[in-house]
Protein backbone atom coordinates (compact mmCIF):
# COMPACT_ATOMS: atom_id res chain seq x y z
CA UNK A 1 0.00 0.00 0.00
CA UNK A 2 1.56 3.51 -1.22
CA UNK A 3 0.32 6.93 0.34
CA UNK A 4 -0.11 9.74 -2.06
CA UNK A 5 -0.01 13.10 -0.93
CA UNK A 6 -1.48 16.02 -3.57
CA UNK A 7 -1.22 19.91 -3.42
CA UNK A 8 -4.91 21.01 -5.12
CA UNK A 9 -6.11 24.26 -6.47
CA UNK A 10 -9.54 25.23 -7.33
CA UNK A 11 -11.65 27.61 -8.89
CA UNK A 12 -14.73 26.85 -6.01
CA UNK A 13 -17.13 29.09 -8.15
CA UNK A 14 -18.64 25.86 -9.68
CA UNK A 15 -18.09 23.50 -7.01
CA UNK A 16 -20.51 22.60 -3.83
CA UNK A 17 -17.75 22.33 -1.16
CA UNK A 18 -14.32 20.32 -1.02
CA UNK A 19 -16.60 17.00 1.08
CA UNK A 20 -18.58 14.13 -1.29
CA UNK A 21 -21.88 14.87 -1.14
CA UNK A 22 -24.29 12.47 -3.67
CA UNK A 23 -25.33 13.94 -7.17
CA UNK A 24 -23.76 17.25 -6.91
CA UNK A 25 -20.36 18.38 -8.11
CA UNK A 26 -17.70 18.61 -5.33
CA UNK A 27 -14.06 18.76 -5.04
CA UNK A 28 -13.79 15.71 -3.67
CA UNK A 29 -16.24 13.73 -5.70
CA UNK A 30 -14.40 15.10 -8.80
CA UNK A 31 -11.22 14.12 -7.87
CA UNK A 32 -11.85 10.75 -6.41
CA UNK A 33 -13.62 9.98 -9.60
CA UNK A 34 -10.75 10.87 -11.69
CA UNK A 35 -8.05 8.65 -9.26
CA UNK A 36 -10.49 5.80 -9.51
CA UNK A 37 -10.17 5.40 -12.90
CA UNK A 38 -6.84 6.27 -13.25
CA UNK A 39 -5.82 3.40 -10.57
CA UNK A 40 -9.07 1.29 -12.11
CA UNK A 41 -10.25 0.99 -8.39
CA UNK A 42 -11.93 2.83 -5.55
CA UNK A 43 -9.96 5.40 -4.40
CA UNK A 44 -11.33 7.49 -1.07
CA UNK A 45 -9.38 11.05 -0.23
CA UNK A 46 -8.40 12.68 3.22
CA UNK A 47 -8.25 16.45 2.61
CA UNK A 48 -6.84 18.98 5.26
CA UNK A 49 -9.32 21.53 5.06
CA UNK A 50 -13.09 20.76 4.35
CA UNK A 51 -13.62 24.14 2.29
CA UNK A 52 -17.07 25.79 1.93
CA UNK A 53 -19.38 26.06 -1.03
CA UNK A 54 -17.82 28.54 -3.44
CA UNK A 55 -14.64 28.98 -1.64
CA UNK A 56 -11.31 28.49 -3.71
CA UNK A 57 -8.15 27.15 -2.42
CA UNK A 58 -4.34 27.68 -3.76
CA UNK A 59 -2.65 25.02 -1.40
CA UNK A 60 -4.77 22.48 -0.84
CA UNK A 61 -3.33 19.29 0.60
CA UNK A 62 -5.49 15.92 0.13
CA UNK A 63 -4.20 12.41 0.82
CA UNK A 64 -4.82 8.81 -0.07
CA UNK A 65 -3.78 5.00 -0.17
CA UNK A 66 -3.50 2.93 -3.08
CA UNK A 67 -2.01 -0.74 -3.69
CA UNK A 68 -2.20 0.17 -7.60
CA UNK A 69 1.65 -0.15 -9.02
CA UNK A 70 1.72 2.91 -10.81
CA UNK A 71 4.45 5.21 -11.90
CA UNK A 72 3.79 8.33 -9.39
CA UNK A 73 5.88 10.33 -11.30
CA UNK A 74 3.42 10.44 -14.10
CA UNK A 75 0.44 11.16 -11.45
CA UNK A 76 0.43 15.06 -12.26
CA UNK A 77 0.16 14.19 -15.87
CA UNK A 78 -2.25 11.72 -15.53
CA UNK A 79 -4.58 14.23 -13.53
CA UNK A 80 -3.77 17.12 -15.61
CA UNK A 81 -5.76 14.75 -19.06
CA UNK A 82 -8.58 13.96 -17.36
CA UNK A 83 -9.45 17.10 -14.66
CA UNK A 84 -11.80 19.77 -15.81
CA UNK A 85 -9.97 23.01 -15.95
CA UNK A 86 -11.07 24.58 -12.47
CA UNK A 87 -9.46 21.83 -10.57
CA UNK A 88 -5.80 20.99 -10.39
CA UNK A 89 -3.31 19.17 -9.03
CA UNK A 90 0.18 21.24 -9.02
CA UNK A 91 1.76 18.06 -7.10
CA UNK A 92 2.34 14.62 -6.31
CA UNK A 93 4.50 12.80 -3.86
CA UNK A 94 5.15 9.54 -2.10
CA UNK A 95 4.35 10.33 1.55
CA UNK A 96 5.47 8.18 4.41
CA UNK A 97 4.00 5.25 5.94
CA UNK A 98 0.91 6.78 8.29
CA UNK A 99 0.43 9.88 6.68
CA UNK A 100 -2.84 11.65 6.43
CA UNK A 101 -3.44 15.17 4.95
CA UNK A 102 -6.10 15.78 7.54
CA UNK A 103 -4.73 14.18 11.00
CA UNK A 104 -0.64 15.43 9.71
CA UNK A 105 -1.06 18.99 9.15
CA UNK A 106 0.62 21.24 11.78
CA UNK A 107 -0.72 24.46 10.84
CA UNK A 108 -3.52 25.63 8.18
CA UNK A 109 -3.29 28.97 6.08
CA UNK A 110 -6.43 30.92 5.19
CA UNK A 111 -6.20 34.43 2.67
CA UNK A 112 -9.07 35.94 2.77
CA UNK A 113 -9.41 38.93 -0.55
CA UNK A 114 -11.98 42.05 -0.20
CA UNK A 115 -12.17 44.39 -2.87
CA UNK A 116 -12.85 47.86 -1.32
CA UNK A 117 -13.64 50.26 -3.94
CA UNK A 118 -17.05 52.43 -5.42
CA UNK A 119 -17.24 50.69 -8.64
CA UNK A 120 -17.32 47.18 -9.76
CA UNK A 121 -15.00 44.79 -11.09
CA UNK A 122 -15.96 41.97 -13.09
CA UNK A 123 -12.68 40.40 -13.47
CA UNK A 124 -11.93 40.30 -9.56
CA UNK A 125 -15.71 39.77 -8.98
CA UNK A 126 -15.60 36.13 -8.45
CA UNK A 127 -12.58 36.20 -6.47
CA UNK A 128 -12.76 38.63 -4.05
CA UNK A 129 -15.83 40.20 -1.59
CA UNK A 130 -16.85 43.53 -2.98
CA UNK A 131 -17.03 45.82 0.41
CA UNK A 132 -18.55 49.65 -0.92
CA UNK A 133 -17.84 51.27 1.76
CA UNK A 134 -14.96 52.46 2.57
CA UNK A 135 -12.89 50.55 5.22
CA UNK A 136 -10.37 51.61 7.91
CA UNK A 137 -8.05 48.97 7.95
CA UNK A 138 -6.63 50.53 11.54
CA UNK A 139 -10.02 49.52 12.79
CA UNK A 140 -9.89 46.00 11.09
CA UNK A 141 -6.54 45.57 12.78
CA UNK A 142 -7.09 46.47 16.44
CA UNK A 143 -10.21 43.84 16.22
CA UNK A 144 -8.09 41.55 14.44
CA UNK A 145 -5.25 42.11 17.87
CA UNK A 146 -8.13 41.06 20.16
CA UNK A 147 -8.66 37.08 18.17
CA UNK A 148 -4.98 35.96 17.87
CA UNK A 149 -3.65 33.58 19.68
CA UNK A 150 -5.60 31.10 22.21
CA UNK A 151 -9.24 31.58 22.62
CA UNK A 152 -12.44 29.28 22.97
CA UNK A 153 -14.30 30.79 19.16
CA UNK A 154 -17.47 29.31 20.42
CA UNK A 155 -18.39 32.28 19.13
CA UNK A 156 -17.22 32.43 15.66
CA UNK A 157 -17.92 28.49 14.90
CA UNK A 158 -21.28 27.88 12.32
CA UNK A 159 -21.90 24.14 13.37
CA UNK A 160 -20.43 22.96 16.27
CA UNK A 161 -17.91 19.79 16.46
CA UNK A 162 -19.79 16.64 17.38
CA UNK A 163 -17.08 16.38 19.80
CA UNK A 164 -13.95 18.16 21.62
CA UNK A 165 -13.36 21.64 22.20
CA UNK A 166 -13.99 25.05 20.58
CA UNK A 167 -10.79 26.03 21.70
CA UNK A 168 -8.25 26.89 18.48
CA UNK A 169 -4.94 28.70 18.88
CA UNK A 170 -4.95 31.48 15.90
CA UNK A 171 -1.11 31.51 15.43
CA UNK A 172 -1.19 34.57 12.89
CA UNK A 173 -4.31 37.39 11.75
CA UNK A 174 -2.96 40.08 9.31
CA UNK A 175 -4.51 42.41 7.23
CA UNK A 176 -2.32 44.45 4.21
CA UNK A 177 -3.71 46.64 1.41
CA UNK A 178 -2.71 46.73 -1.93
CA UNK A 179 -4.47 49.89 -4.09
CA UNK A 180 -8.53 48.64 -3.82
CA UNK A 181 -7.62 45.00 -2.32
CA UNK A 182 -7.48 43.89 0.87
CA UNK A 183 -5.61 40.73 2.15
CA UNK A 184 -6.35 39.19 5.34
CA UNK A 185 -4.43 36.02 6.21
CA UNK A 186 -5.16 33.73 9.46
CA UNK A 187 -3.27 31.01 10.49
CA UNK A 188 -4.68 28.52 12.93
CA UNK A 189 -3.26 24.91 13.87
CA UNK A 190 -7.15 23.58 12.78
CA UNK A 191 -10.69 26.02 12.32
CA UNK A 192 -14.07 25.43 13.23
CA UNK A 193 -16.58 25.28 10.65
CA UNK A 194 -17.02 28.68 9.11
CA UNK A 195 -14.57 30.17 11.52
CA UNK A 196 -12.28 32.12 8.96
CA UNK A 197 -15.59 33.54 6.91
CA UNK A 198 -16.95 34.61 10.73
CA UNK A 199 -13.64 36.52 11.80
CA UNK A 200 -13.66 38.60 8.61
CA UNK A 201 -17.20 39.29 8.63
CA UNK A 202 -16.78 40.50 12.03
CA UNK A 203 -13.59 42.49 11.31
CA UNK A 204 -15.39 43.90 8.22
CA UNK A 205 -18.19 45.42 10.57
CA UNK A 206 -15.12 47.12 12.74
CA UNK A 207 -13.68 48.40 9.24
CA UNK A 208 -16.99 49.56 8.89
CA UNK A 209 -17.58 51.41 12.22
CA UNK A 210 -20.55 49.13 12.95
CA UNK A 211 -18.43 47.70 16.04
CA UNK A 212 -15.58 48.34 17.89
CA UNK A 213 -12.10 46.00 18.80
CA UNK A 214 -14.11 46.02 22.63
CA UNK A 215 -16.80 44.18 21.58
CA UNK A 216 -14.62 41.69 19.57
CA UNK A 217 -13.40 40.81 22.76
CA UNK A 218 -16.62 40.09 23.95
CA UNK A 219 -17.62 38.64 21.34
CA UNK A 220 -15.06 35.76 22.27
CA UNK A 221 -16.27 36.01 26.37
CA UNK A 222 -19.93 34.95 24.88
CA UNK A 223 -19.33 32.07 23.58
CA UNK A 224 -22.43 32.46 21.66
CA UNK A 225 -22.77 32.79 17.54
CA UNK A 226 -24.96 35.95 17.69
CA UNK A 227 -22.03 37.59 19.93
CA UNK A 228 -19.96 37.92 16.59
CA UNK A 229 -20.71 39.06 13.25
CA UNK A 230 -21.73 37.72 10.00
CA UNK A 231 -19.83 35.32 7.87
CA UNK A 232 -18.16 37.04 5.13
CA UNK A 233 -19.08 35.21 1.52
CA UNK A 234 -17.20 32.35 0.87
CA UNK A 235 -16.14 33.55 -2.66
CA UNK A 236 -13.17 35.59 -1.31
CA UNK A 237 -12.02 32.46 1.12
CA UNK A 238 -8.78 30.74 -0.20
CA UNK A 239 -7.16 27.63 1.43
CA UNK A 240 -3.39 28.81 0.61
CA UNK A 241 -1.14 26.63 2.41
CA UNK A 242 -1.19 23.62 4.83
CA UNK A 243 2.44 23.19 6.87
CA UNK A 244 3.09 19.85 7.91
CA UNK A 245 6.62 18.34 9.66
CA UNK A 246 8.13 18.17 6.04
CA UNK A 247 6.36 19.67 3.41
CA UNK A 248 4.53 23.37 3.31
CA UNK A 249 1.88 24.01 0.39
CA UNK A 250 1.44 27.41 0.48
CA UNK A 251 0.52 28.71 -2.67
CA UNK A 252 -0.51 32.85 -2.83
CA UNK A 253 -3.89 33.18 -4.91
CA UNK A 254 -3.39 34.86 -8.34
CA UNK A 255 -5.11 38.39 -7.07
CA UNK A 256 -1.96 39.08 -5.08
CA UNK A 257 0.49 36.72 -6.52
CA UNK A 258 2.42 39.27 -9.37
CA UNK B 1 -27.99 65.74 -27.20
CA UNK B 2 -25.47 64.44 -24.72
CA UNK B 3 -22.26 61.98 -25.63
CA UNK B 4 -21.63 59.75 -22.81
CA UNK B 5 -18.14 57.61 -22.51
CA UNK B 6 -18.16 54.62 -20.38
CA UNK B 7 -14.43 52.86 -19.02
CA UNK B 8 -15.75 49.27 -19.20
CA UNK B 9 -14.25 45.98 -17.98
CA UNK B 10 -15.36 41.89 -18.30
CA UNK B 11 -14.47 38.50 -18.15
CA UNK B 12 -14.77 37.45 -21.56
CA UNK B 13 -15.10 33.71 -21.25
CA UNK B 14 -19.21 34.04 -21.45
CA UNK B 15 -19.56 36.27 -23.99
CA UNK B 16 -19.51 35.25 -27.84
CA UNK B 17 -17.17 38.70 -28.04
CA UNK B 18 -18.35 42.33 -27.93
CA UNK B 19 -20.06 42.84 -31.19
CA UNK B 20 -23.97 42.81 -31.04
CA UNK B 21 -25.13 39.67 -32.74
CA UNK B 22 -28.65 37.78 -32.80
CA UNK B 23 -29.22 35.51 -30.04
CA UNK B 24 -25.93 35.39 -28.47
CA UNK B 25 -24.92 37.19 -25.31
CA UNK B 26 -22.55 39.90 -26.60
CA UNK B 27 -20.93 42.60 -24.50
CA UNK B 28 -22.50 45.17 -26.87
CA UNK B 29 -25.68 43.64 -26.59
CA UNK B 30 -25.60 43.65 -22.79
CA UNK B 31 -24.79 47.26 -22.37
CA UNK B 32 -26.99 47.80 -24.62
CA UNK B 33 -29.93 46.34 -23.22
CA UNK B 34 -28.80 47.87 -19.92
CA UNK B 35 -28.78 51.44 -21.25
CA UNK B 36 -32.29 51.43 -23.32
CA UNK B 37 -33.74 50.39 -20.42
CA UNK B 38 -31.71 53.00 -17.65
CA UNK B 39 -32.39 55.89 -21.19
CA UNK B 40 -36.35 54.13 -21.60
CA UNK B 41 -34.96 54.30 -25.47
CA UNK B 42 -32.93 52.31 -27.79
CA UNK B 43 -29.38 53.05 -27.40
CA UNK B 44 -26.54 51.99 -29.87
CA UNK B 45 -22.86 51.92 -28.74
CA UNK B 46 -19.87 52.16 -30.41
CA UNK B 47 -16.46 50.81 -29.00
CA UNK B 48 -12.16 51.11 -29.47
CA UNK B 49 -11.62 47.84 -30.04
CA UNK B 50 -14.12 44.90 -31.27
CA UNK B 51 -12.71 42.07 -29.05
CA UNK B 52 -13.17 38.53 -30.01
CA UNK B 53 -14.90 35.85 -28.46
CA UNK B 54 -13.60 34.92 -25.11
CA UNK B 55 -11.48 38.06 -25.18
CA UNK B 56 -11.30 40.22 -21.55
CA UNK B 57 -10.98 43.64 -21.47
CA UNK B 58 -10.12 46.25 -18.61
CA UNK B 59 -10.01 49.04 -20.27
CA UNK B 60 -12.25 49.02 -23.01
CA UNK B 61 -14.02 52.13 -24.15
CA UNK B 62 -17.54 52.86 -25.24
CA UNK B 63 -19.34 55.83 -26.19
CA UNK B 64 -23.12 56.77 -27.28
CA UNK B 65 -25.10 59.77 -28.07
CA UNK B 66 -28.81 60.33 -25.59
CA UNK B 67 -31.03 62.84 -25.25
CA UNK B 68 -32.12 61.52 -21.93
CA UNK B 69 -32.22 64.21 -18.75
CA UNK B 70 -30.65 61.88 -16.65
CA UNK B 71 -27.97 62.74 -13.86
CA UNK B 72 -25.07 61.12 -15.68
CA UNK B 73 -22.90 61.11 -12.17
CA UNK B 74 -25.12 58.31 -11.06
CA UNK B 75 -24.86 56.35 -14.00
CA UNK B 76 -22.21 54.05 -13.02
CA UNK B 77 -24.53 52.91 -10.05
CA UNK B 78 -27.11 52.64 -11.56
CA UNK B 79 -25.48 50.16 -14.67
CA UNK B 80 -23.95 48.26 -11.47
CA UNK B 81 -27.26 47.52 -10.24
CA UNK B 82 -28.02 45.86 -13.73
CA UNK B 83 -25.27 44.79 -15.08
CA UNK B 84 -24.13 40.93 -14.81
CA UNK B 85 -20.88 40.22 -12.76
CA UNK B 86 -18.54 39.47 -15.37
CA UNK B 87 -19.34 43.00 -17.13
CA UNK B 88 -18.70 45.98 -15.14
CA UNK B 89 -18.16 49.74 -16.23
CA UNK B 90 -16.01 51.59 -13.89
CA UNK B 91 -16.19 54.83 -14.97
CA UNK B 92 -18.60 57.12 -17.16
CA UNK B 93 -17.95 60.60 -18.09
CA UNK B 94 -19.85 63.49 -20.44
CA UNK B 95 -17.83 63.74 -23.40
CA UNK B 96 -17.28 66.82 -26.02
CA UNK B 97 -19.54 66.83 -28.96
CA UNK B 98 -17.71 64.44 -31.72
CA UNK B 99 -16.38 62.19 -29.28
CA UNK B 100 -16.14 58.95 -30.53
CA UNK B 101 -14.65 56.03 -28.54
CA UNK B 102 -13.71 54.31 -31.94
CA UNK B 103 -12.97 57.59 -34.19
CA UNK B 104 -11.39 59.68 -31.21
CA UNK B 105 -8.50 56.62 -29.92
CA UNK B 106 -5.32 58.00 -30.66
CA UNK B 107 -3.97 54.45 -29.58
CA UNK B 108 -4.65 51.10 -27.76
CA UNK B 109 -2.98 49.05 -25.57
CA UNK B 110 -3.37 44.84 -25.71
CA UNK B 111 -2.21 43.15 -22.66
CA UNK B 112 -1.75 39.42 -23.71
CA UNK B 113 -0.68 36.73 -20.58
CA UNK B 114 1.23 33.45 -21.19
CA UNK B 115 1.25 30.78 -17.99
CA UNK B 116 4.32 28.75 -19.03
CA UNK B 117 4.86 26.23 -16.38
CA UNK B 118 5.18 22.30 -16.10
CA UNK B 119 1.90 21.79 -14.42
CA UNK B 120 -1.73 23.39 -14.80
CA UNK B 121 -3.47 26.21 -12.59
CA UNK B 122 -6.67 25.62 -12.24
CA UNK B 123 -7.46 29.47 -10.63
CA UNK B 124 -5.49 31.09 -13.71
CA UNK B 125 -6.45 28.90 -16.67
CA UNK B 126 -9.40 31.18 -17.75
CA UNK B 127 -7.05 33.93 -17.81
CA UNK B 128 -3.77 32.88 -18.97
CA UNK B 129 -2.44 30.92 -21.99
CA UNK B 130 -0.81 27.78 -20.70
CA UNK B 131 2.29 26.73 -22.68
CA UNK B 132 3.62 23.71 -21.24
CA UNK B 133 7.26 23.44 -22.82
CA UNK B 134 9.82 26.19 -21.27
CA UNK B 135 9.79 29.59 -23.57
CA UNK B 136 13.18 31.28 -24.58
CA UNK B 137 12.28 34.82 -23.92
CA UNK B 138 15.43 35.63 -25.53
CA UNK B 139 14.25 34.44 -28.60
CA UNK B 140 10.60 35.58 -28.13
CA UNK B 141 12.00 39.21 -27.77
CA UNK B 142 14.38 38.99 -30.92
CA UNK B 143 11.16 37.94 -32.72
CA UNK B 144 9.10 41.15 -31.36
CA UNK B 145 12.07 43.39 -31.93
CA UNK B 146 11.17 43.19 -36.07
CA UNK B 147 7.68 43.74 -35.62
CA UNK B 148 8.13 47.11 -33.63
CA UNK B 149 7.64 50.11 -36.13
CA UNK B 150 5.10 50.57 -39.18
CA UNK B 151 4.68 47.57 -41.02
CA UNK B 152 2.77 46.24 -43.56
CA UNK B 153 0.66 43.60 -41.08
CA UNK B 154 -1.06 41.76 -43.62
CA UNK B 155 0.28 38.52 -42.69
CA UNK B 156 -1.01 38.89 -39.50
CA UNK B 157 -4.39 39.86 -40.37
CA UNK B 158 -7.44 37.37 -40.40
CA UNK B 159 -10.48 39.16 -42.42
CA UNK B 160 -9.08 41.62 -44.10
CA UNK B 161 -10.46 45.16 -44.08
CA UNK B 162 -13.32 45.85 -46.16
CA UNK B 163 -11.17 48.91 -47.27
CA UNK B 164 -8.24 50.82 -46.34
CA UNK B 165 -4.69 49.38 -45.80
CA UNK B 166 -3.45 46.94 -44.07
CA UNK B 167 -0.26 48.78 -42.87
CA UNK B 168 0.04 49.73 -39.22
CA UNK B 169 2.24 51.39 -36.96
CA UNK B 170 3.19 49.41 -33.68
CA UNK B 171 5.07 51.70 -31.52
CA UNK B 172 5.75 49.43 -28.47
CA UNK B 173 6.02 45.16 -28.20
CA UNK B 174 7.35 44.41 -24.32
CA UNK B 175 7.79 41.48 -22.85
CA UNK B 176 8.15 40.53 -19.18
CA UNK B 177 8.34 37.46 -17.12
CA UNK B 178 7.07 37.04 -13.67
CA UNK B 179 7.35 33.92 -12.05
CA UNK B 180 5.95 31.26 -14.37
CA UNK B 181 3.63 34.03 -16.14
CA UNK B 182 4.51 35.94 -19.24
CA UNK B 183 3.03 39.28 -19.61
CA UNK B 184 2.58 40.76 -23.32
CA UNK B 185 1.83 44.34 -24.30
CA UNK B 186 1.25 45.78 -26.93
CA UNK B 187 0.29 49.02 -28.50
CA UNK B 188 -0.54 50.38 -31.64
CA UNK B 189 -2.26 53.19 -33.23
CA UNK B 190 -5.24 50.17 -34.37
CA UNK B 191 -5.27 46.61 -35.44
CA UNK B 192 -6.20 44.53 -37.64
CA UNK B 193 -8.54 41.71 -37.11
CA UNK B 194 -6.44 38.84 -34.83
CA UNK B 195 -2.98 41.20 -35.19
CA UNK B 196 -2.59 40.86 -32.01
CA UNK B 197 -3.60 37.30 -31.02
CA UNK B 198 -1.09 36.14 -34.11
CA UNK B 199 1.95 38.57 -33.02
CA UNK B 200 1.47 36.38 -29.91
CA UNK B 201 1.05 33.05 -31.46
CA UNK B 202 4.13 33.68 -33.79
CA UNK B 203 6.36 34.65 -31.19
CA UNK B 204 5.29 31.91 -29.08
CA UNK B 205 6.94 29.52 -31.73
CA UNK B 206 10.19 31.75 -31.56
CA UNK B 207 10.16 31.38 -27.85
CA UNK B 208 10.01 27.20 -28.19
CA UNK B 209 12.37 27.07 -31.35
CA UNK B 210 10.33 26.56 -33.95
CA UNK B 211 11.01 29.16 -36.21
CA UNK B 212 13.71 32.12 -35.69
CA UNK B 213 13.48 36.61 -35.98
CA UNK B 214 14.31 36.38 -39.55
CA UNK B 215 11.25 34.09 -40.44
CA UNK B 216 9.62 36.85 -38.37
CA UNK B 217 11.16 39.71 -40.66
CA UNK B 218 10.62 37.09 -43.52
CA UNK B 219 6.67 36.49 -42.48
CA UNK B 220 5.88 40.61 -42.90
CA UNK B 221 8.00 40.40 -46.20
CA UNK B 222 5.74 37.72 -47.74
CA UNK B 223 2.09 39.56 -46.80
CA UNK B 224 0.56 35.89 -46.67
CA UNK B 225 -1.00 34.76 -43.63
CA UNK B 226 0.25 31.39 -43.94
CA UNK B 227 4.16 32.89 -43.31
CA UNK B 228 3.04 33.55 -39.89
CA UNK B 229 2.42 31.59 -36.88
CA UNK B 230 -0.87 30.59 -35.25
CA UNK B 231 -3.13 32.88 -33.49
CA UNK B 232 -2.89 32.41 -29.74
CA UNK B 233 -5.91 31.76 -28.10
CA UNK B 234 -8.46 34.82 -27.10
CA UNK B 235 -8.41 33.84 -23.46
CA UNK B 236 -5.09 35.21 -22.78
CA UNK B 237 -5.99 38.62 -24.60
CA UNK B 238 -7.16 42.11 -22.35
CA UNK B 239 -7.68 44.77 -24.36
CA UNK B 240 -5.79 46.33 -21.57
CA UNK B 241 -6.54 50.68 -22.24
CA UNK B 242 -7.18 53.31 -25.37
CA UNK B 243 -5.89 56.46 -25.12
CA UNK B 244 -7.47 59.76 -26.22
CA UNK B 245 -6.72 63.18 -26.69
CA UNK B 246 -8.06 63.77 -23.10
CA UNK B 247 -8.20 60.63 -20.95
CA UNK B 248 -6.53 56.95 -21.06
CA UNK B 249 -8.35 53.90 -19.63
CA UNK B 250 -5.44 52.15 -19.09
CA UNK B 251 -5.76 49.42 -16.05
CA UNK B 252 -3.56 46.33 -15.27
CA UNK B 253 -5.38 43.03 -15.68
CA UNK B 254 -5.00 41.57 -12.29
CA UNK B 255 -3.17 38.63 -13.13
CA UNK B 256 -0.40 41.43 -12.90
CA UNK B 257 -1.87 44.45 -10.88
CA UNK B 258 -0.41 43.68 -7.25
Amino acid sequence: VTTIRLAVEYDGTLFCGFQWQPSVRTVAGVLETALSSIFEATVKVSAAGRTDAGAHATGQVISFKTTAAFPFDKLVAALSSVLPRDLSVRDAAVASDGFSARHSALERTYVYAIRNAREPSALVARYAYHVWSPLNLDDFGDGAARLIGEHDFRSFCGVLPEQGTTVRHLSALTVECRDDLVRVSLTASGFLHRMARTIVGTLIECGLGRRDAASVSAALAARDRAAAGISAPAHGLYLAGVRYPEYDSFREPPLFAA
